[in-house]
């Protein structure tokens, strides 16, 4: 039986300002950094222990990480980085405040941005100041991985070569892998693992913060799986996700 | 012409009880914290970028590190973290305090251990729970690797290998290289880009949280090499490693 760990990174400074963020590169706020060091303290206190850490190219996922290796003296932890385990590309919105889009937009066309399967919001065009060609971190791109949008299906669609091309055979080898990254990079992970359909992941979310376990068999299908922490705060966190974007 | 630059991490917690540390995996005091930053914000104001960074697997470099990528924005850096860059083994020495142990063995005989080039401290016994082998960071690592305790030669030995294999390759592949590492580890790759005499290398002083740069020629044979800071803070910092260890 193996054992895998997915911890979705806490509040940001755009979580905090209400933006949309996708992949602009915004730090946790102190709020957001609590909330990892919660989550490490529940590992930390269950003798979880690991042998190497995957992560993506954005600080809010990477600190998440940093203080989960800080509280659990595994500093020395082995971890890679890995632009497929991004947020969702939010496209053109990235930057735009939710509330203001959902006035400007309509809250029913907002939450078929957010929560929709497969319809991406409106694409960045290639010359804008915030389309990833222009960020060094992803200079080994090719143009057609660069996305200008994304929907969660085409954030599915990215994330699962590294699920089959780095996670599974590293957890097939017997290494203890902790994963931190974004809502949406996780989501398209537990879809795959727990065959959810399209309109399941739609209304799943998942608390920041708080460490989900994945017990999975031989042949990585899941047994089960369970958040660590108190119930009642996991049950919080899920509303709070679930509230976002309401005008 | 490439660039290459080393950083020795600040202040750790035994540093500040005048203890020798070598492999034991203590953290850095707030003054090691604030000298990271300091080297950290004299890379950013010159405008260095980095391609992947190289680390040991002791937590005051990579502290050091980590405040060094959080400062320049630079968390999303590929980075390696190596047995072969951690500080020289101080074997059954590792704990003990300096001014104790100058005191019991006299100043002449610990001057010897810390600064002759080629005089290991006294072995460490396999039983001995400060053995790495108990450490489950070096569980890949064969009994041969593991070392009981070491002089600067031994530690130039186990850090060449790295040099080789890793660290020169990438650099001549272009790519600019931060190692953020430990005086002795530092030290070995020093004497060996400069080409120095044994005896030169024993009175080196490293300062602590200074960046070191080398520039290097097609061969990679330095050019030369310089400290980033205020000269005057360079000098006090190196005189005060130098003072270490007195009685």
């Amino acid at each position: 039986m193996y054992k895998l760990v997915l911890v979705r990174h806490g509040q940001s400074e755009w979580n905090l300002a209400n933006r949309f963020t996708g992949w602009t590169d915004v730090g946790l706020t102190p709020k957001g950094m609590e909330e990892a060091l919660a989550g490490a303290k529940n590992l930390h206190e269950q003798g979880y222990i690991f042998d190497r850490c995957h992560t993506s190219v954005l600080k809010r996922a990477i600190e998440t990480l940093w203080i989960i290796q800080r509280e659990m003296d595994l500093m020395w932890l082995p971890v890679e980085r890995h632009w497929r385990l991004n947020e969702r590309h939010y496209g053109a919105l990235q930057g735009l405040n939710k509330t203001e889009t959902a006035q400007k937009y309509g809250e029913e066309q907002v939450f078929i941005w957010r929560r929709s399967y497969a319809t991406p919001p409106p694409p960045l065009e290639a010359s804008d100041k915030r389309h990833p060609g222009h960020d060094p971190r992803y200079a080994g791109l090719s143009q057609e991985d660069l996305p200008l949008s994304e929907s969660l299906k085409n954030t599915v669609d990215r994330v699962l070569p590294y699920w089959h091309n780095v996670i599974a055979p590293q957890i097939l080898q017997g290494q203890k892998l902790l994963i931190a990254a974004h809502g949406n990079s996780l989501r398209a992970l537990v879809k795959y693992l727990d065959s959810m359909s399209d309109d399941t992941i739609t209304a799943l979310n998942i608390p920041t913060g708080v460490p989900l376990v994945y017990e999975l068999d031989n042949a990585l299908t899941p047994l089960r799986h369970y958040y660590l922490g108190d119930p009642d705060e996991i049950k919080r966190a899920e509303q709070a996700v679930a509230n976002q974007g309401k005008a």
